[in-house]
């Protein structure tokens, strides 16, 4: 396996946190990764010396597989903290669907780079994204060398425009950028897409093998509402539409009741939840439960959702959230712990995204998305326990060193794809127009 | 009351968080904060230009209050992640506890250290501490530039000395350190601490002004004991036996219940409650009932507890947590706004301590202890919002500048009175014996 002449980087002298067969997290101290053609080639404890390769010094850091965002509108950035002190409905309808109206392919694009820099910096290689000109996404996704899966938002009130574009996407982009970027559809949920349009994507989606990618069952009150007014909850119309049957990731899933449990049992392996605590703690709503969907089988992995309600775009964040509120509402302390959550932010998170067995671990033949986590700072030391000391004391800042398929994209905490600051610059100007609601105009209505 | 000879350091070109006399937080742009002899002269949009004295370039940045923590047990950093995974019951009496037995003052001092380094790094100027050994955390304090208000711990199950102990060195430091250092009695808890040493207590804060710093009503299950067994709640106990009638610094608070709230309403201007809701979210428990405290007119302000639980000191980390777990048991997504919690980390928290109208804010003749907050990362660009920014964007790794009583104890990130690799490199070789419980002894038993 193993041919030094071949090796582009080499990862020296660091603490690797690797899996077991069976998932369990641990932890391989004075270990090197090497990486050839973006791929991990080993991990181990065996010294490397070729002076020819590209060597990073891991002292006293822990590499990591590169966190992956499953669902995010990254875009949205742009607005953050635009839309705050409201109630979810309000959020949509004053806010963030007439403020949407505003956007530029320009603005997509600047707004881009804005968070491409900001998951870099906080240790994310993946993400899925759930967004309109997904094109412009994609193309900046190219440039800052990210990994991502994307899919272009449709709603049924667009007709079969919004599909057609989606598809088009999906089928033009898959693959793009050295294989980095792979697409899915992403019909925008099961209320705002029409019942046609859902067995319309389901069919594209096995036809092409992509991930559907949609809201679904995104609150206790959507899915009492989806009872009432259609008999169904809203994982049961995926069921019934046929999406279910495909490669599926669903966003937020709080309101999954019971019911909807077998049905997503018999998908797993296919379908997974992306849950994003911090913003549903934001809105005072309940979260996603976490405990009942592993215990079906169903891939769970973190997400932050869009900055316009998560404030940040930290998966890190979300890993921390994650443990504190699984522990809270489970009231159970022996719950999600700091080796649970690892386990979720790393192999589950890849499993939701449908890259399982290609990123989220450090292991032979993924993908060379690390990071490196320096532990030397004041609220990192001592180290008991390495892994509660990750989940509960080091945060996204304390990432040295972001890598994407074999390429250092951050080092030492300098960004290398990004220019910060000269994407401030030239997003300023076009705030004030961004914000704007005086037109009167909305992307969508939302109904609940 | 300017006068430009005396002016020690001058803050300039910065955003200032101010209070309106109402309370309400503003942000000054362009704003030059003066500061002479340790205290703030003015803070005003005049332009600042004596090169005499020593100026900050607050370009970019927002300057605040430093932060305050509530309530902490610092030299616990020491055990950071070596009680993972347990029940409340058993982190003391199987870990904690046994494990405290092992203490030297040489390891007080080094974690102390730590703790120092660590709570500078994120922006923490003042600390109520509760713990053991507290001359040598006074002298840690002095050395570091630091301020807080100490107690030194006690329980009735070492009779007088405990109390003899603590009223001693409470009334030996107070006021030390340049008057930054001002001290408590510290009796444990209203069950660990029996009436006749509460009475004690209660007399000898009267008698010499001190600050009494207690556990109290640390949770539900406490106060469900408490009344099973006295007949009353923990808050009655320290209304019974005097406490209330004096200043107190309650620590916790999660047990409170209705029949307290008069109580401690009688008792506003001179009670406080300290929260500390990450670890209380990790052990799966219930949090401080903060609608309601602040509704009877009772000061709350934020806390991290010990590292042992919390996993950190960052006041930082526990504004966020505040603001999310808020909404969340109240279901409101209106409550504790950014600007609210901002509000209870400055005026709150310090009026929980003790220092209303000293510490807690950018006004003429307070402290000068400040903050500068770097808003340059991409996680915090654009602002829409400071206040939002502030809270559910920034993170504790923001801050670059920490100064107490005009001090610059962090610039740039660096910390200038703790050298953190020499002190980690000094407990390394204690960490075996720390956290060793073979012994089979412990410093109390915990009954809950």
């Amino acid at each position: 396996m193993r041919n030094p002449e071949s090796i582009d980087l080499a990862i020296t002298d660091v603490v690797a946190l690797t899996h077991t067969a069976d998932g369990t997290i641990e932890f391989l101290d004075g270990a090197t990764i090497l990486v050839a053609d973006g791929r991990i080639v080993s991990v181990s404890t065996e010294p490397y010396s070729d002076p020819a390769a590209r060597v990073i010094d891991g002292r006293g850091q822990v590499a990591m597989p590169g966190l992956i965002n499953c669902h995010a509108h990254s875009p949205m950035v742009m607005f953050r903290g635009a839309a705050e002190d409201v109630s979810t409905s309000d959020w949509f309808n004053k806010k963030i669907w007439p403020m949407e109206v505003n956007l530029t392919e320009s603005d997509v694009t600047l707004a881009m780079r804005l968070a491409c820099a900001e998951m870099i910096a906080s240790g994310t290689t993946t993400f899925a994204d759930h967004y309109f000109m997904m094109d412009r996404i994609a193309d900046v996704v190219d440039e800052t060398g990210m990994r991502a899966n994307l899919g272009w938002t449709f709603f049924s009130s667009e007709g079969h425009a919004g599909f057609d574009r989606g598809l088009g996407f999906a089928l033009d982009r898959n693959g793009s950028a050295d294989g980095r970027i792979t697409t899915s559809l992403a019909p925008h949920a099961e209320y705002t897409v029409n019942d046609d349009d859902l067995r319309r994507t389901a069919a594209a989606g096995r036809d092409h093998d992509l991930l559907v990618h949609i809201h679904a069952a995104e609150s206790r009150i959507q899915t009492r509402q989806s009872r009432a007014e259609r008999g169904l909850s809203p994982i049961q119309v995926l069921s019934s539409t046929g999406i279910l049957d495909g490669r599926t990731l669903i966003a937020h899933g709080k309101g999954i009741v019971p019911e909807d449990l077998p049905l997503l049992a018999a998908a797993r392996g296919r379908v997974g939840v992306g849950s994003a605590p911090k913003g549903y703690m934001k809105v005072g709503e309940e979260t996603t439960p976490i405990r009942a969907l592993l215990s079906a089988g169903v891939a769970v992995g973190l997400a932050t959702d869009g900055a316009a309600s998560n404030n940040t775009l930290d998966v890190w964040e979300s890993m921390l959230m994650t443990s504190l509120m699984q522990k809270y509402v489970e009231q159970d302390e022996l719950w999600m712990s700091a080796r649970q959550v690892l386990g979720i932010a790393t192999l589950g998170s890849a499993a939701a995204v449908g890259l399982g067995g290609v990123a989220g671990s450090l292991a032979p033949g993924h993908v060379a998305d690390v990071i490196l986590v320096d532990l030397s700072g004041p609220h990192t030391q001592p180290v008991h326990d390495l892994a509660s000391t990750l989940v509960f004391s080091a945060r996204s800042a304390d990432i040295s060193t972001t890598i994407v398929a074999g390429q250092v994209l951050m080092a030492d905490r300098r960004l290398l794809t990004v220019d910060v600051p000269a994407v401030v610059e030239a997003l300023r100007p076009r705030l004030a127009e961004l914000t704007d609601t005086s037109h009167g105009k909305s992307i969508q209505d939302y109904g609940f």
